[in-house]
């Protein structure tokens, strides 16, 4: 590839630019023009967004050597069909991490990814985990939480609605456990159940999505859904755990079970205690501010008002992209 | 107790006269008349119905010597009492099943009973059982529906909603297979399938209700829901169960977690293939087929229609109370 | 038309192949080029599918003799726009029954069609009659369903929403015959009442869609809905009946303006007694069971589970589709 | 009956006062006392409100004599009853219209009445059919308004909702035209179409209402409702009229259908046209005043605000009680 | 322009046809086409519609000369594009109102239009103010009604929803006072209390909308709704008046806050006197009918009943689109 | 009254106890008893809750000296009256706080009070309002928080539904502002806009509410509601700060009319951008936080489970009544 355009991104892309970049090949489909010419459609993707592109020449011959769901390099132009940007694809290459990460590959220019430094966030994890002295619920959170440390790390809190990034897994569980352990202290509830329920709360989502890259739901997420998946996980691993107090055993499981809140929002209990009611509502309120933070930034167009396309179906104020917690004097 | 009256029930008592009944002992307060009086209040039941009952002579010796629970015989006045019977009782003793049965009594007259013969449904299950060959399936049903037989004789199908009778849930399951093997035929399904996802569907009842005399929720039952406890009974079955295939796993996990239909009748998940389907239909069908039923013959009053304080929220007709399938020619 | 090439059907095209079929002509639309030249911009459809068609040369005048809403038969070459199928048309010519007929048409081809063998089911609803040995419901069923018969055989049972096929009323009134003989005997109702019910509920629909080839709604359809129109075809029909007995005939009409169940799915009506309530859930089962069938054999990617584009509104389960019926050993 | 006390109305009963009435029986119960001396326990109502009553002396009498649904002539202290106000009655006498009309008696006394005078509102409902020119539509109104005045001169609009008043039937309909043909002209409609749509939209609830004195649903109104009643009586009215135009027929009749608006209305259609969707406004709006204005007119207590106890589910201000059109200057 | 072309506008517009009309500039924008050449995409409205056009000629020249949100002259050829009207422009001007005035333009031709006469409408505003006597409520007329008359003439009642056309507000205004004054009389409630509130409703609307050509909603519309700034403004203009009664002014502020009705639709109260309940419902049927008229008569497709495209989710009747009350004999 | 009997609280009376207590009278009811004796029908309440009582001697002559609303010292015997506990009073006096204060008496025995103290609330409000630096939002804080600093002290958050005692309002802030200042920082916010809009955003049910001693809705608190009366406070305040941004002052009212989230729950506007969304979510939590708290410990009857009988219609797990914060070890 030409070395003298510097890499870009999907988002960065300008109209009738010429382009650099490294992108996730999501789906490829040979084609015919009207006269009966091969070309290839094409729809890639990097972490800045998702962009349709055409490769008009040696299609055939490109076709059988990318791969979806693999990375690729690509240059091109950037074209404007029916108001949307589109790229007339000029090279692709097929990309893998050892060669070209001297070259300016890395994952993380293709999966969208948690704003946030997960070694950073692990660190409040363990520290929260350190809070909780009740030798049962310690060894469950190790069955759980510390044996699943590399997956945690990477996964998405969910398919597509909050938190749908590398590590937002992560980031979820910190933001409730940050507010979590002071609406604790304040209600005056048991803390160390809070800490458990919120870390573990999610827990099913580890096996109802397949994880980055391809992220999608598994067959048993599907049939089952991580809401039953995961009170499953946590039976499974009480059961391991020698004197488990059935009192407590049947909390954690509840809140399992009742984290969702309402019935028809596919949870098969309500909260009936304090601790399980406090984690329904930091799960929901913390995925809403992230779905509203999202709404916000993915809004391309000028003006101060997102358009009513967004889970809210409202318009959303937009002037307030810039605050970055410098408020806080 | 006089022996020249004859036993009768709740439901046949009239005003005014006097009557012998074996009844259960639902609740008893020693309260005070106003002019300082001890008296008796109790809530008394048998199959046929409940009525409040008032002791008002020797009420404080009385009352140490009758159990909250347990069976009671009674002699006493039916009066009026704005509208409702009530019971003046005259004598109330302790009744135990060994010394009492030969004076008449028997658990089947205070307990509410489904109207079919246990061992007559009990026998359809086995037969089809029978029609399962899978030897996954047929030992699941082994472990989950044979060796549980003597518990599932006698427990109801839900706390009042429908079939809440001592051998409803029996009732239930064999009104839904009778109908299921029919149209798994009809709509060419896996009926080893549909057999086994209506045997197991409810299954978690058995430990969510504590069963009759008592029949309230257990602790397990408010924390969990009989929905996700019944899953988690199928998926430690199947644990034991050396290689039940997975995909014949989850369509069996499936079904329990689905067969309430909708979210908003608390399903963690809607029905994803047909004899899932099939099973959360025959299930709403059959209760509410019940509930009208029930509706219908528990509203005493005079005239062609009842209430409209039923389920349905309007005024049933009453005239088919005596179709008894003799219509069938 | 080359005779060489085998008669096809639109579910079985494939890209960039030469195909021959009698298709249904659903609209035509000429228009210009950029560069001012006239061609034709056709649907077509059979009973697996719905096509869009190109004509390029001698759109002008071709237009005039094809039809809309009268068969074609078409040779073309299947291209991919954007994704989708679609016909480069080379040769398309009126098609009649009588000239054709030897040639492979036959109305079967083009239009959607039950499954089951009409005459099969025909017979089984004779059957069902004849259970009915009152004389009243036995004459209302001579006027409306054995004089119907001929419009019965060909008639959907919903415009698109549930056995949308040439024979689909035929079908749908025979499954929940099957199913509620069996079911009126477990619950003890009236089995002349459920069976007449039964073949009445929807006869509304003879008049509210106008049947295939077209199958619209009529303006009667528009204006009252089937629901309406059919309760007053009872009542026309038992107008006619000497001695009809009043009871007989409100039971009759209630189960017509009751059959679908709840006030928001237009009943203006709720079910009051029991037979009309089992029409109620045997009618909303059958069309459930169809309706799913319908979407999992619709779906043609590949994979495991659909979109979530169906009645439904999440992935469905495909694995499933080969039951046939084997299973029940 | 003392001649010194005058007749007063059940709204007007003061505690503590001995009050002379007509009354209707709605209920009678003989009971006895704790000491076992019967009684009787009466509901009574007049025009102005319901009332329960006691007769302690010579109940076993007196039950025979008098007739539930009839009228009664009564003497009686006025007590306080729990918050609430209840007849000691000292006499009751049965009444009919011949003997006691000299004395006072007259049915208006006792059924709750339209406030308006129903020989004027007819003069209007006269003067507006005469405004339909349409030789089919003014022979309609003559069969089912004109043939049936006598009965709508009494009847009710429903059976508690609103305008539930001998009479009220007629209020609502003309209330309806009054406003209704302003906005015919505004809104440039067939004024023909909605005049005749108004006067027959709820001609069903001639059938489905018995009417006063007892004014209950029918067997048919319970089967069938009054929408679908009523359609089927316009459809048979205009089976007698020679000549009748399909599409106006279809008109009228889709504006019987749809006159209740929304599905959860237990409408099965929906407004399709203007003049019909201008009808189903005009039905609620006139429905709702008469509901709020009838809530607080019937709260008794003091205070400028209603309790929530009422259709609407608030607070209602009561000072415009006194507004009676003087506004209109 | 060719002076030979009539003026037309877009729904007469033909397919083939060449064309000249005055149009409003919604949108525009310079694309490439696949071989590199610029083109004009741009989006084209007058009163009677919106089309979509290209500029294949010219389009970096022509592109900074007009401008959007103001008014272009054009002459085009009519194509058709999958189905839809598209045109060829051939030649586009930019349009002023002084230039152009002679040349046939005015902004009648473009912009919205309220079908009805404004000068006429605003004098039965006027009639209807000089009814209300009370000189509170009459100042308050004067302040927001009367003050505001050159914006009101203009302003539409909504975005899009009713009357979303020039002088929409007014015609909404008048409609409600219409059938209010009748209804205010029938119902004994305070008139000028009724003008009152109907003239002030939606006075929230002057701002939240920033009315034509563009009739946008305002930032404040967007933060605060038209509710809730129509009781502010009704709140400071009461402030400005010396003596306003306490009680008076609550009303006409809750008449102001309960007018939307029902809590879902944006209501903060629901109504809670007689007035504030017509003022309602006057208020939703007239909106209402206004969307039924619109939905049908903006239908172009042949037949006679248009899609279910539109607010009402049915299929609605088009043949009465010729009453013009000439049914009014 | 017997100085020998301690001052008890109602929550603290045993059945068949004489009792002594400063309470409040709610109600108070002349009434007879069937042989004509008068007697005094009151409810009464203290902080602890609320209870019946009889006063059978000398009622005629007490029944003028006791008031409404005002607190009353008494001694009683508790009977049981149909399972509730009831007062049989043998003494009743009017009290007031001067001469009362040195015998037992003050307010607080007799209104509901928030647990936390008010002063120590008070001081973490101004610690927040110190953080907000912006001139015109601190101008803003105090012309509303600080200058109502003595009735914010004593208010209730709500009638009935969630921290409805004195002080309740204080805390429901607090509450707010402790998590709300840490999500603030956590999601990037502007941290001085999410301090006032925690502060204002109830701060219309001051005039809403009456507070206590009655806590009734004000006249202007049904007809406009505090989200309205709230957003006409914060206009008029920023109304007198000169200078006040614009913009900052739409983003303050649009919190105000948002802050209850969604339509349905009055809310005339949804949440436009985080710091609205954040409040709302806070808001939400705190107060069913409370209302759990509040329903577990109002549940008086033994085991382990409260009824179905409160806000989130399900049983509720009591056994965490003794979690006191020591769990955060």
């Amino acid at each position: 590839m030409k070395k003298n355009i510097p890499l870009s991104t999907i988002r960065n892309f300008k109209t009738n630019e010429e382009v650099r970049a490294y992108l996730l090949l999501k789906e490829k489909h040979l084609r015919l023009t009207r006269d009966g010419k091969p070309y290839l459609d094409v729809i890639l993707s990097d972490r800045s967004g998702t962009i349709i592109g055409k490769i008009w020449e040696h299609a055939g011959e490109i076709e059988p050597m990318i791969e979806t769901g693999a990375p690729v390099g690509v240059r091109a132009i950037v074209e404007d069909f029916r108001g949307n940007k589109q790229l007339n694809i000029k090279r692709i290459v097929p990309v893998n991490e050892e060669d070209f990460a001297s070259k300016g590959f890395s994952w993380e220019l293709i999966l969208p990814q948690s704003e946030s430094n997960s070694d950073k966030l692990w660190k409040f994890i363990e520290k929260s985990m350190a809070k909780v002295n009740d030798p049962y619920l310690s060894e469950l959170l190790r069955l759980l939480i510390v044996d699943n440390r590399s997956k945690i790390l990477k996964h998405p809190a969910s398919l597509r609605l909050h938190h749908a990034t590398m590590g937002g897994f992560l980031e979820h569980m910190t933001y409730m456990l940050n507010l979590g352990i002071h609406a604790a202290k304040q209600y005056k509830l048991d803390q160390e159940l809070v800490i458990t329920g919120i870390l573990l709360h999610d827990i099913g989502k580890l096996d109802e999505l397949s994880g980055y890259p391809n992220n999608l739901y598994t067959d048993e997420g599907n049939f089952l859904g991580h809401v039953v998946m995961g009170y499953n996980m946590v039976d499974k691993a009480i059961a391991k755990i020698k004197g488990f107090p059935d009192d407590l055993a049947l909390k954690i499981k509840h809140i399992l079970v009742s984290h969702q809140g309402e019935y028809e929002n596919q949870s098969p209990k309500k909260p009936a205690f304090p601790e399980a009611l406090l984690i329904h509502y930091l799960d929901e309120m913390d995925a809403r501010m992230d779905m509203m933070k999202t709404a916000i930034s993915q809004e391309l167009d000028d003006g101060d008002w997102t358009s009513i396309k967004n889970y809210f179906r409202i318009p959303l104020y937009k002037s307030q992209k810039d605050n970055d917690g410098t408020a806080d004097k």
